[in-house]
């Protein structure tokens, strides 16, 4: 298995981890985003995509990221209370400008506005220009599958990985998310970066100081390197394949909003504001095209064909995109979410800035 | 470079190929098709998809494909007098039954019908049921790209391409093209199939008795090989990645049009006609987001960007996609079209089946 959906789930039982409930975690991280300066509401849902993250093993994408955020507040890259406006609007589309609003904060609006744009016009297809790190983007694409539609998200950042042969980074390892509803089995969920390797599984072994495999990550000379302290750029995914999905999601995303990361980065003219991104959201609506029962049934029929293939000798079933993540949530919903020692420190550090009670399981 | 955009340009000198220009293999060819049966708007248009795939090197999907599909037409798999008919329709979306028609043929009337409801609602989303080989997929993204918008195409067949662990097909090696815009560049124009080598690239292999990479291809045991003869399955491009995408192509395509390719043709419940294709074609308007020449402008710079990049010693510029096969374009349109001898004893077999004069380049 050289390559998962996920960054993967489990947490080394070597990092001592204290169990927390989703709950009291959530509450808990709402409070430090009203501390940030966040509207009530906002800083719910913010707090509540982080910990659907956590509570699937995507913990690159979860509470540890308060850290950071707050880092982002207070240098002005993240804005706590954004005039988030819509500025121009079809039947199917939408163009958000954010104002550097905290990703989910947005996100949520904009898929919110696409679904409904779905359900008369068949589609609804939304720009966003001016974001800030969006968390788990699955966590939006199943918000159109809970609502019986498929979603569709895809973002774009500043430079971070490297065209095959490039010693400089050309593109952003950009993620695409897909999620299409089930009937009496969860979403088929696709969440993937357009790297070998997520940049947070870098972050993971560079903490630990242990070597990464030599495809994930080039040095600052453009040589491949399994020194995680030496990695400058990520390296895409199949080579060429995941350089020009990245590239032309810097087209649909930045371009489309008039608002170009990656060949401004690279000249320096024009850089945009460090953390920015640019995304779009889409929803399709399933009844404009078939029954929506037959299509739910045919997902399922769909999974469980990959599930039941012949495998080869050791090896684990098939899975399909989103079923390890809903392994993870199914244990870590009935056992809690194991939050590991750096990740309780930046949580005390949150709550002590606010003058908030750590969560007991956390003391 | 471990992976292209395309089965690559050139022809091998061996290969001793005849010269032909467009002009006149396009003519021959379309009469070709008019002899299977086709009308002779519909012919042409088939000849156009084929012969603008030859000129961008990309022969796989070029002028060869006469003698399969003439076999699948003789066989009843390919339709050369279909009744396309639109089943449902919004504002940004329709639905096109094709009945077995020749991809182009539907493809391009989709596509025309999707950048029409693009100019109205931002959007145009086209699905289309059971048509056949579509040819180079780019071809219909590119008509978007021309007519100033961004154009997406998707397909789903039935499976030829094993998931990590297993030793059966589960997914199609389901191909994506999206092309934009350029203002004085041509378009950026992906087209990438979700396995890690074109099928195509093993049939090329397979004549030649020439050794594969074992990345490209499994045994009927689900064993890499480096035996073009002993492969039976396509690997996925960046294993779990490749296989997620080509997995929810499905969804997106055969499962929204309620004929599922994958799950039926693994169980024997349902399979559908050999060759049948499903597949989605969208046309976004760039003006319903940002002005239509700034964009183009935008892209113009991310492709000089790219082609800027520094780059490892002894590495080439780096290009962004598209930019090979207009390379090939170029030379092609300059001196002619290679064909090789084995192409050659197609279109010698298809002239003397309907009485057609082969062009004198190629006797």
């Amino acid at each position: 298995m050289q390559y998962r959906f996920t960054e993967g789930a489990g947490v080394d039982p070597a990092e001592k981890a204290r169990m927390i409930d989703a709950g009291t975690l959530q509450a808990f991280t709402a409070k430090v985003f009203e501390g940030l300066g966040m509207p009530a509401g906002d800083a719910a849902t913010e707090a509540e995509v982080l910990v659907w993250a956590n509570l699937r093993g995507i913990d690159s994408h979860g509470v540890q990221r308060v850290a950071a955020y707050s880092r982002a507040v207070d240098a002005g890259g993240m804005n706590p209370r954004p005039r988030i406006r819509v500025e121009r609007e079809t039947a199917a589309t939408v163009l958000i400008e954010a104002d550097y609003a905290f990703g989910p904060v947005v996100t949520v609006q904009a898929m919110e506005r696409v679904i409904a744009k779905a359900r008369t016009a068949g589609i609804g297809w939304g720009l966003i220009r001016n974001t800030s790190h969006q968390g788990a983007m699955a966590y939006y694409t199943q918000m159109a599958a809970r609502a019986g539609l498929a979603g569709l998200a895809v973002v774009c950042s500043p430079p971070n990985m490297a065209p095959p042969g490039a010693k400089q980074a050309g593109t952003h390892n950009s993620p695409i998310a897909v999620s299409v509803p089930g009937l009496r089995r969860p979403p088929i969920s696709l969440d993937m970066a357009t790297s070998v390797a997520a940049g947070g599984k870098l972050d993971v072994a560079r903490d630990k100081g242990v070597a990464i495999p030599e495809e994930w990550a080039l040095d600052a000379e453009g040589r491949p390197t399994t020194d995680p302290g030496q990695s400058a750029f990520l390296r895409p995914a199949a080579g060429y394949k995941g350089y020009g999905l990245a590239l032309i999601f810097e087209c649909l995303s930045s371009l489309m909003v008039g608002n170009p990361l990656l060949s401004t980065t690279i000249s320096g003219e024009g850089a945009p504001r460090p953390g920015t991104q640019n995304s779009f959201v889409a929803a399709i609506d399933i009844a404009a095209f078939t029954d929506v029962e037959a299509f739910k049934r045919d997902v399922d029929r769909l999974a469980d064909a990959m599930n039941g293939l012949d495998t080869v000798e050791g090896a684990p079933p098939i899975l399909v995109p989103g079923q390890p993540e809903e392994q993870v949530l199914a244990e870590r919903t009935a056992n809690g979410i194991p939050l590991p020692p750096g990740t309780v420190a930046k949580l005390r550090a949150a709550a002590e800035r606010f003058g908030l009670d750590l969560p007991a399981a956390l003391a």
